[in-house]
């Protein structure tokens, strides 16, 4: 990570040692930041320490910031504990509901002036320490949801960390939050869900025609259900809006298939694909590919060692994997190893590459 | 590509020179295969062509194989007008569906004993021979619907060609096919498309928050409605099926969410998603757990040649990796490497991997 140093003076605590606040702590380590690393897991602590996340809490810690990123049943409490201890602290959380915990707290009369609910929009399908990575939030949406009584320092200091790791801090309402994370990220979960489902129970002969296609639309349903079944019950009237939406569309281009030589019943798929079209048009930025790097795509034979033997080569050339992905495809003679490298070393490795024997597939 | 001699004598015809057929092309032509594109729009001959897919027709061409690669509507009409015009060829198709050509051709009287229908599970969100990749068809499975009286020499040439491009032959019945691609391609595409037409009217603010889970959710959205209308009416019998499960399943999760708390309905909710674990799980290859292998996650020291070093390693202790997912953390001193090993060589692997003074993260 090279980005302009800090933002932030004093501590920052971290209440929660999991895949978001391991990588929270490993990027602000990288800016030098003090980060002090709290968990109701001896384990997941250790491993969050080691991974150079932060460090353990020690007597006199004075936090000016503590960010609580706990399971969503256990946020409020936290909240209210942590204002509570660290007195001239600004608290935030990273909880992918904002208006349940703001008015859990609310009525239970907790002062919430020094309090900021904010949510940056990263996650993986995978949790816990042992998949954070510092770049977890780079170019991507933190939203922080200030009300009338927020301090300006306060929404400055959540900001600064926002901008810290990267992130683009937006302003939204918590209701407002709620219902778009609804619709781009909790209804898509469970539609991945229940389309995964229908895979359970089927033929082998079928699962094995699988292809790209169905394998992203359903990736994410390998998600944790203990976290989502938190997430979705916590805003549930904004999930149930949109999936009502989703079902009214799903059975007209049902009813369609039922007859599709009938009047109108093509007309009503094409209108709905179309639609779909529409629809990924919006979305912003990449699809798919990182932009930062190129891909080179290697032949490999499916035989023991020959990948190792590849990304020695590649380290003896001293090119710079920055990703990599295996096409383990069984019955094919070869398997494709897609590396990702830097835009400027691309074309120096596929020449060394090729002048000692390897296949490149395509780039 | 430098795939071994092909095992197809003779010329290959391909009539559609679209993705399918241009790509067909471009993998046989690099085996030095006679290929004979032609195609109803003489731009899109002219611009495969130009991509070095094959060459134009000319008297006296004597194909011993014709692949016809066109739109669903037209496959029927093209293969009757193939199996006439060249009495000594096999023919085969690449249609997504299988069981209405093949029903439109037996209802005309066709004499079928030459035409093998077949499908590549290949594609592209993007179509037109602009598109084609000699490498679309390596390691996917490419299914032959053979019948009782197809001859032994035609369903040769058939195999070779998928072989010839790196495919793996599978033989199905047609309607085995259909049932099986309505599951795990058509309701996708179509379940896809109805979640991203709920983006079309959404705020600004709330697409800003779209993150990597719903852009992969909703990437085959993109696909084209003149051939997903064709593709589904095709087979809708089978997709509505699927269709009906998928709808009734998430209209019991929506009602559990419309009383999140009453008994039973986190249960609900729960079960959903965990079964959605189970489906992805069920998906072969990279993404989502193949449950056939069991993982190793090792800590690997984020310099360059350290994996590679960790692959070769596996080779010496004669441990065969079934696939490799690499988490490439900036930031974070160490990278894990996920290797998926046979479940009877998982321990031995861990034993020989931790003598060796490898860190093994967890498993």
């Amino acid at each position: 990570m090279s980005i302009p140093p800090s933002r932030l003076t004093g501590s920052v605590r971290i209440v929660g040692a999991g895949l978001l606040g391991a990588s929270i702590g490993l990027a602000l380590r990288a800016n030098d930041v003090d980060v002090i690393l709290a968990d109701a897991s001896p384990a997941q602590l250790k491993l969050a320490v080691d991974y150079g996340a932060g460090r353990t809490e020690a007597d006199g810690d004075r936090p000016s910031l503590v960010i609580v990123s706990v399971p969503p049943d256990v946020t409020a409490n936290i909240i209210e504990a942590e204002l509570g201890r660290f007195p001239s602290a600004v608290v935030t959380d990273v909880a992918s509901v904002k208006l349940e915990p703001y008015l859990t707290l609310l009525n239970r009369g907790v002062d919430l002036t020094r309090y900021i609910g904010s949510h940056p929009l990263a996650g993986r399908e995978r949790g816990g320490a042992i998949s954070a990575r510092a770049d977890l939030f780079l170019g991507r949406p933190w939203v922080i949801c200030r009300d009338e009584e927020t301090p300006p320092e306060a929404l400055a200091l959540v900001e600064d960390l926002a901008l810290d790791l990267g992130a683009s801090p937006i302003e939204m309402t918590p209701d407002e939050h709620d219902r778009s994370v609804g619709l781009v990220s909790h209804v898509p979960q469970l539609v991945a869900s229940v389309l995964a489902k229908q895979l359970v129970h089927a033929p082998d002969s079928a699962v094995r025609l699988t292809g790209q296609g169905l394998r992203d639309t359903v990736r994410i349903a390998s998600s944790a259900p203990e976290l989502w079944v938190q997430i979705l019950a916590s805003n549930a009237a904004p999930v149930v809006d949109v999936l009502d939406a989703f079902a009214a569309d799903l059975a007209r281009v049902t009813d369609a298939l039922r007859g599709p030589d009938a009047p109108g019943a093509r007309r009503t798929i094409a209108n709905t694909i179309a639609a779909g079209n529409s629809g990924v048009a919006r979305l912003p930025g990449k699809h798919g590919q990182d932009r930062r790097y190129e891909s080179i795509v290697v032949m490999v034979d499916d035989t023991p060692g020959q990948l190792g033997k590849l990304l020695t080569e590649l380290g003896d050339i001293g090119v710079n994997m920055e990703d990599l992905r295996l096409e383990h495809s069984p019955g094919a003679q070869i398997g494709l190893a897609e590396i990702a490298v830097l835009p400027e070393v691309q074309q120096r490795a596929i020449d060394d590459l090729e002048a000692r024997g390897w296949r490149i597939a395509s780039t």
